[in-house]
Order: structure tokens, then sequence, then C-alpha cells
């Protein structure tokens, strides 16, 4: 015996009035169809089905290569996904089936695991109470016994005053499963086979089990922008508090956004609009934001990053970045250096204790350890056509707005003058300086005063 | 027989301990007053009369010019306001007005329209359900009817236990309101007439109608500073709300500030503290935020604004802006275009394609399709005394740190080498570059190091 | 008779599994046993002794100098603290004293000056009324008097139905707590001497009083991040209701960040992401924000400060900053200048009415009234051993992209060229340039052209 989990996707790809089918909307980074796998994977269920309709390929690209895809090619419902699913999977008699709708991004690895567990023979259906049950199929119970669920529509009025309600997701025996699907028929409205209709089914033999799961949002599923709003901020709002939790200060954990799949470590502070994505990874006693974009970086332990925008970056330890620094990817700050303020950096490693502080483009460039970028340095990096690289040696000091003309070579402890554009290798311990003389022209103000009278007459 | 509405907004100048007048105070960028008025047109009333006091001049700038606009010299109550809104109508026997006190911005159309449906001679009452109803007057009801309106303090602890208050909004005939405010005396606490017992006249000779709002807050008015906050992030919510209905996307809908105003298009992607003011247009498929305020500025479909103050911008599709570029008024960006990291532009026209990619201020300029300006390039536009114009043909690569001395025109596909003050034209396919050689000091670190030490003994 | 506090801080020196001590962690701004002694003290109590363990050096760093600190050496539980804070005082029979836990930072001076007002001998307890009890140590009352505490193990059915508890605040007549800490054993579970178990004593003789706080959250004591994120948002609400009250408008007061010790003048507009820190001062008629992080500074009457990072600065009236500024320790701007998009500033004096408008670095300088500095002005400060100092006079135009290599002065209503490297110090009235001829190469852009393909074969 084993446990096979169906996971129903199919028809679930309506676009919410935009183009990205829904299912690959993401709720805290990943998309909702992920998410949800990821929480019946760790409730314990390996074998996944997942049945796709018309978006088969957007969804596939997005799951686990260990789950089976079926393919549902026409929307014939909910029950109809089930039995496409059951031809997939094969003979399924003898296990417990766990059937979830792919939409359903809240549900907890540890309500769908309870599930499982209080799952008795032929069906047992997950549910909900809600304070405002309108609309919603009512479960009739007697007792722990679940003898049928009413619909809306013909609800009597005691059956109305009911508030536990049914949310799709359901645990079956296989072999009931598949005679009861077998049962099924298109005689509705819609012309589809509903899954719902199972457990009418079943309920005819005898009581079906049910289990209350703690939390009335956890079935929740997103049918629209604002559905998706709420979903995303309870699953962010879930990561925040297993966060503080484990030791991470935040300032504000409601405009805190930190994806699923990013790892912040305890003793790191987060201020206020730090938003940590992707593979980033802050180390312990690093502190991000006000305002702060990570995206796939990893910021070192007592590294300060605020107000400034970061992707595809390695920042060491003890380093500071910002305010207003934008690094971009294949950006490696070593421990103890500074890129500043107004400076961006992309494809360039800073050595140790090395300082960009102010207003520098810095891009393919190495640098070498302990050296300091006047204000306005400059790698020109691209000549119209292709890119080129600078490198810094160690102990260098660039006079502000160095145009530093690639590919070109500092050496060590060299020094370049204020205003230089270097075209040629500087040697160590050498001072490059392109200048002219300065000269004055004096009364220049007296002149122009007396021109603009002149003008204005 | 018309339908007529007053805003009753004298006496409602009253300063929050600010400077700004009450009523011009903003919610979801629009006056209160404006607001108010918005929806009671909404509603299908088209004959609206605003009552104004001392801050009259001020009100009016903020009016439709539809509106007839009369002037309460004095503050003698609510109930003299409206006598002097009749006097300014004229005869209204016939009619059926409704009465708004202006404070009120949260109402909505559909209420007032369905107050407006459900009024019956003489007069109906707008009421709400409040949880605590402490201090607000409670309603009297016989069945659907009214018989009166109890204040807190005259209220035994039955009336005390009703939790429907007025919400000073009534629909009235309009011979009825006449004849009423005929009999209202000033004769209480603050010598003034108030409209508030006309209702208490009417009752006298027959039950008076009520209808109970659905929503409890719409009858909140503006008094302080906290409950402005707490109204327009409500008004705020609304808008949200309908944005995500239509199919924009929101990260975070609580930092997401949309004016009125301002349209925003399905399938716009909203991040944490989007800033959409005034006039501007965001079109589909196009992506603002984390941190962008947009003012009056319009954003093609497929672009994306991020960490980027916009205001009166022209940004055509596909364009990237930022992180951390300042759009001033009269920038248009060609499609395909880039205003990248520490760029500011004004009164600048970008071609298609064309790049500005860091760390440049571009002012009075016109740049070609497809040129690249490299880091550092800066207009100069101000001579001290006036502003120039740049012109830069199209397939111009300007280099990095080049000074644009204006008026100068680089002509097409021209070049322009680092470091340059370019204050000529420049021919197309020509490079223009203003340098010295560059010269280099061998062993300068040595004696730097050597006066140092000298220095410091 | 007088009244003295015991604050009970030992032991509460845990950490929340992070480096700081927990009694550091601050709440808007202030660390929170700082912030719960100041509200003791605004109670009026001026005698408030403070029982330190393990982190009393750092605990005492942040405490007022009229504060007494005892040292518990052995954390043997809240009533041996009280014991030994006993012995710190001295005589306290014929005083009233009040004992309060130091991780409470939500107390009110208000409910604890209510509470001693309501004082009776021998012992009144601080109460709450909490919707979920569960845990809690329920307050048995007869009437107006206390008759017990039972903890939640030992509690029947009854008992648990309540939901008053006490929250470890008491009031005590002096010789009664000497009395009965003197009765306390360590015969329970932890081996401790309990402060609860006072009560127990003191009931034994006779009923002892209870005051129900208003406001269930005051009692909350801090022992994870969550709970400090929400008491730290509860403290910050507090204060931007007090703000909003007096006049200062929010756009969005939940995303504002006022520390306790800033002050924010009526008049003065918020916008979203606006932090106000330490010991700042926004003077009324400033606007700040959106996204702005002011600490240490002063901003004057009329200024704008918008997108931009401002620290231990003063900002004049009607001033202009950013977006995009930062403004670092040292920056003063006087009235009317600006310091606008991309420009960082420290160490520096802005004349009246003088503008830094675009992409500049000042450092270490002074700036005359009305100079305007174009944009890429770089200051430069630093030879790479020293800083040094840069004089700007009065009515000076300094040209884009100058480098000003200090020490060096221009004078009144002098000039600089654009682009130039100005070395030596300008004459008042003249015009410094430091610059080549611009050269033109014809043909440069095919000669390229026909290279690449070259190259390409």
């Amino acid at each position: 015996m084993s446990v096979r989990a169906i996971v129903l996707a199919a028809g679930k790809g309506t676009r919410m009035k935009c183009e990205l089918p829904k299912l690959l909307h993401t709720v805290a980074g990943r998309p909702i169809i992920a998410t949800l796998i990821d929480e019946v994977m760790r409730a314990g269920v390996d074998d996944v089905t997942v049945v796709v309709g018309h978006e088969s390929d957007a969804v596939a690209s997005v799951l686990p290569e260990s789950v089976r895809l079926v393919h549902q090619p026409e929307q014939l419902g909910t029950g109809h996904a089930a039995e496409v699913a059951l031809e997939g999977i094969g003979d399924v008699s003898g296990d417990t089936v766990l059937v979830v709708p792919g939409d359903s991004p809240l549900f907890r690895a540890e309500t769908l695991r309870r599930l499982l567990d209080a799952h008795r023979p032929p069906a047992t259906l997950l549910t909900v109470e809600l304070a405002d049950p309108t609309g919603y199929g009512r479960v009739l119970r007697d007792g722990d016994s679940v003898v049928g669920i009413v619909e809306e529509a013909d609800a009597d009025d005691d059956q109305r005053s009911i508030h536990e309600v049914a949310v799709s997701t359901y645990t079956f025996d296989g072999s009931a499963l598949s005679a009861a699907l077998s049962r099924l028929t298109t005689d509705n409205a819609q012309s589809e086979k509903y899954l719902t209709d199972v457990i009418g089914i079943l309920t005819e033999s005898g009581p079906v089990g049910a289990m209350l799961a703690d939390d009335p949002t956890e079935g929740l599923q997103v049918n629209s922008h604002d559905q998706l709003a709420m979903v995303d901020g309870a699953v962010r709002m879930r990561i925040n508090q297993r966060l503080m939790e484990g030791g991470v200060w935040m300032q504000d954990p409601a405009t805190t956004y930190v994806d699923a799949t990013a790892t912040v470590e305890p003793g790191v502070r987060l201020y206020a609009g730090a938003h940590i994505e992707g593979s980033s990874v802050v180390e312990s006693g690093a502190t991000i934001g006000p305002q702060t974009f990570l995206l796939d970086s990893r910021i070192g332990s007592g590294s300060r990053v605020w107000y400034s925008v970061v992707r595809g970056a390695e920042v060491g330890a003890n380093v500071d970045v910002g305010p207003y620094a934008s690094l971009r990817p294949g950006t490696i700050l070593g421990d103890g250096s500074k890129a500043g303020t107004f400076v961006e950096i992309k494809e360039a490693t800073v050595g140790e204790g090395a300082k960009v502080p102010h207003l520098s483009y810095i891009g393919d460039a190495e640098i070498g350890a302990r050296s300091n970028l006047g204000a306005g340095t400059i790698t020109c990096n691209y000549d119209g056509f292709r890119k080129h690289r600078t490198v810094i040696g160690a102990d260098v000091f660039v006079g502000s707005d160095t145009m530093l003309v690639a590919p070109v070579e500092l050496g060590d402890g060299s020094y370049t003058g204020a205003g230089s554009v270097i075209t040629r290798d500087v040697s160590p311990g050498s001072l490059a300086v392109e200048r002219s003389a300065q000269k004055e022209i004096p009364g220049y103000a007296d002149r122009r005063a007396r021109l603009r009278e002149a003008e204005d007459e």
C-alpha cells in the first residue's frame, strides 16, 4: 500500500485578466503550483501526479522532475481529470489517494499529513469553518462521519447555518475512487464530471470521514489578483513569522518580502522594505535595508546594505553598501570593502578593504586590496563594439574623475591624477596624469555681465 | 420634478491643526470635497449646490464648473446653510433634495443612488450600524419608518443599545424641506439652526423613511489627521481592489498608492511602494516598482520602471528605467530606449533604442535613435544665465565623461573620446576628442611616502 | 511616605536567538528597558531601582543616571530579585513599592499612575482582560477584592473561563512586601523564589486590590522577535496617532517610523516610508518622503526632502533635497539652497540660495551664497593620506565636471570651465579653465567599421 497524490491543475490555467497563466503566478517568489507541490511532498507523498490542460508546457517547466504529468486534453471537469490521472498512474487499488486542487497554495504540509493520518475508508474530506460560508457546499455530519455535502442552492435554512464547508481536497481508497469515478455522469448544466459527486456516490453506501483544518484560510483558491495578493501576503507572513522565531530581527514584517527560496540566518537585521529574493543568502550579523532589493546574492556577516539594489552579487564580511548603490551580476566585494553612494558595479571584483565610495561606474574590472577609487571614477569598458577589462592593482589611489579606458592596467601602488583619461598601462608606484595647464582669464565675470546687459537691451 | 443635491461645505473649512483648509486635504490625490462631489454626480445628480463659508475661493478652485456655489457669510449652523442653499437654487417644490455633509469622502455613488431610489415623502435618512455607537444620535424606528432621532445625552438605556445611527445625510421633498427650515429656531447652546431638527419637525407630522448603508464606514466625516489617514487608506484600498479585480497584479496592495485620477491598465505589475499619481497612465504589460514615484507620466507596454522618480515624462514601450533614475518634466523616452542608474533627464527626447545607462545628466537635449551615451555624460545646458540645447544624432557613440557644452550638435554616427569637453559641433562620422597626452611620473608613490614620513617626524 | 519603583531586569537578559541582550532591543528607537523606565518616571516615580543580572553593564549604559542599579548575581527568581532590590534601597516601611517587569515596554505612564492611585494595603495587582487567557494565571475576585490567583494547571472549569489575568505588576505596602518576601521558599520545580507567591501569602491574611488596565496589550512582555515587532509596531502607532492628532499629516501611518526621541511639529507632511530617527527635528511646514531616512538631523520649515538619506545634517528653510541625495554628518544647507539628484554632501556648508543640483560629491567644503555647482562637480578632498578643504565664494559658477583639488579656493563671482581640474586658487571674478583644444578626426566611424569587418573575417 502506498500513498499517491493527484493535483488537479487542468482548467486552472485560466488567466486572471492578464497574460500569465494563473498557476504560474508566484507566492513568495514561487509559482502557485510549485508551492502547493512542495507542501504535498513535505507531507510525505513522493508519488505525485499533476493533471495539466492547455498550459501543460508552462506548468511543467516549474515542477520537480519526479512529478508525473498527465494531460487532460479537454476540460471535462474535475471528475474526468481524476479519471485521466488514474489512467496515468495505473492500478491504485490498495493505495490511498490524496486529491488536491492545484490553485490552493496555502495548504500546509502538516495539514495534508494530518488528513492522510485521519484517512478512513472509503474517503475523508478536508473541511474548514468559515465565518461567512455563503456560496460554499455545507458539510452534513453525523458525529465524526459525513453523510453528505449540500450545495448552497439546495440547502434549507438549518443547513445554511452550518459553517463547516468542503475545500475540494480529499483522501480516497484507490479502489473506491476508481469505482465511484466510473459511475460519474455529465448530466448537469456544464456537461462536466464533478469530483464532488464522488462523495455523493460514496455516501450512498455509508458515511465518509472529515477532518477540520485548524486554519480556515488553508483551502483558499486563487481566482483573482486580489485573492493572489492576500494569499501571497499570508505566505510571506508565515515566512517572516518563522524567521523571527528563529532570531531574525524585522523592523516591519508587513513590508518585508522574503522569498520561500531565500535564506536569512538568525541574527540578521531586516529593515522596512527589504526584498530578499531568489537564492539569496544573508549571513548572521548582516543588516539589510531600509528599502533594499537582493536577488540571487550572498551578503556576508557584519555587512550592511541599505537603500540599494543588489543582483547576482557576492558581498563579503563587514562590507558597506549604499545608500544608493547598484550591484549587478558578477560583482564580488571582498571583506571590509565598500561600494558607497551612487556606485554601480558589474562583473567586477573589489579586493579586501578596497573602496569605491562615490559616483562611480565599475564594469568588467578587477580591483586589488586596499585600493581607493576617487569619486567619479569610470571604467570605460565599452568601445561601441566590445567590452574590455580594467585591472587595478593593490594599494592603488585612483584620482577623482579618472577615466580608465579599457583594456588598461594600473600597477600596484600607482596613482592617477584627478580628471585624467588613462589609455595606457601605469607602472607600479607611478603617478599617471593627463591634464593641461590651468589658465585664468581675469575680469571674465565683468565681461559676461556687460555682454548680457548688451544682449538685454 | 428633478433631483438636486446640497453639499454643506461651510463651517467645514476648519483647519486640522495645520494650514491647509480641511476640505482641500486629499484622499487618493483628490480634495475631500471634490471626491464627494464626484460621487454625488456619479449617483446621477447633475444639479449640485455647494454651500461654502470662509474658504470659498479655495474650495471653489477644486470644484467642477457646473457646481452652483452659494456663500454662507456667517456660520449659523447646518439648517441655516440649507436655507442659504435654497435661496441660491430657487423654487424646489416638486423636487427631491439630497443633502450631504462636505467632509464625507467615503460615500459611494451607489449608496447615494440607493438612497435617492429609496426616498419616500417627506424625507429619508441615510443610516449606518456601528459596532460602537457611543456619541451618535440613535435612530428610533417603527418598522421601516423612523419616528425620531434621539441624541446620546437624551437616550434611555434601551435607546442607547440601538446601533443604528444617522450620518447627517438625507433626501427631502423640496417643499417639506422649505417648510420645515422656516420653522427652525436658534434656541440652543450654540445659537445655531440645526438641520437635524428638521427631522424632528417632520416626524411630528408622521414617520420618515430610513435606508441603512451596507458599509458602516461610508458616513465617516474627516475631522483630524488620523481620520484623514484612515479615510485615505480606505479610498486607496477601494481603488486597489477595483484594479486587482480588473487584472492588475500588486505585490502589496497595502503599500501601493494609486490616485483616483490615474489609470492603470490590466496586466500591469505594481511592486511594493508604487505611487501612481495625477494623470499618470500605465499601459498593459508595464512593471512599476518597487519604490517608484510616477506623477503625470505615461509608461508604455513592456517597460519596467523601478526604484525611480518620474514626473511629467512620456516613456515608450519596452523601455528600462532605473534603478535610481530621475525623469523630470519634458522627458520623452522612445521605444526600446534606456535610462539607467543614476541618470537624470529633463526636457529631452531619447530616440528609439538609444541608451543613457549610467551617471548622466541630460537636459534640454535631443538624442537620436540607437545612440549610446557613456557613463558620466553631461549636457552643460546652463551657462549661468540661459539654457541651451544639445542635439545628438542617430547612432552616435558618446565616450564616458563627455561634457557637451550647449549649444552643440553631434552629427549622425559620430564619436567622442572619453573625458572630452565638446564645445564645437561634430560632423557626422567624425571622432571628436579633447585630451592631453598621458604622462607618467615614475617613483611617485615612493616620493610621497618619504614626504609623508618626513612630515610625520 | 514615598513611592518607589523596582524594575526586574535580571534574568531578562536572555538573548532572542541573536547577540543583542533582550532589554537592549529597541522600540521606536529606544531600548526596551529605557522605554519602560521613562513611563515609570512619567508616572511620577522618581525613586527607581533596576535589578540587573548578567548584562548589568550593557543595561546600565542605557539608563538615566538617577536610576539605582542593584545586582542580582545569581538568577534565583523574581522574589529573590525583589529581596535584592530592597537590600539596595534600604528601609521601605511606610513606602508604596511599585514592581514592574523590565521587558514590558507597552505600559503607559497613565496606567501605572492609575495603579498607584488605586493602591490599597497591603497590595494591588495590575490585571488585563484577554480574549484568550490560556496559559495565564486567572484572577479570582470577590467584588473589588482579589482573593487569589490560580495558575492554568490548577484551575477548574469555572476558573478557566475567567478572562482577567495578572501581568506581574503590583503595588505593595513596603512593610508587607518585606514581610512576605522573607516567607518565600524555593520549594518548587525551578528552585526559585517567585514574586507571585507573595500575593498568595498576602491573600492568606485578607484580600488584596486589583486594577484592570484599559488596554489588554499593556502587559505584553517581549520574549521573541515576533513579539518585539508587534510591540514596536504598537509603540510606533501610538506615536503616529499622537502626532496626527497634533496636526501632522501622514500619507500612510503604517509605514511611517518616528522614534520616540524625535520631534515632528504640527503642519509637517510625512509621506510613506519616512524614517525620523534619533534626535531629529522636523519643523512645521516641512515635507518628508516618500522613502526618506532622517537621523539626528534638523529640517527647516518649507523644506522638502524626498527619496533621500540624511544623517547629522542641518537643513534650513525652503530647501530642496533629493530625489536621491545623501547628506552625511556635518552638512549644513542654508535657507533656499538645494541638494538635488545624486548629490552627496558631508562636512560642508552650502550658503543661502546656493545650488548643488546633480551628480556631485561635496566634502569638507564651504560654498557661498547663491553659487551654482554644475553637474559632476567633485571636491577632491582626499589625497590618499589627509582630507583638505575647498572654499567656494559667493555667486560662483562652477562648470560641469569641475574637479576641485583641495586645498583650493574659488573667489567670489568666479567661474570655472566645464571639465576643468582646478588645482590653484581662482581670483574673484576670474574664469579658470583647464582644457586642451578639441580635435576632430573625420571618417573615424568608417575606419572603425572597416576594421571591425576585417576582424570578423
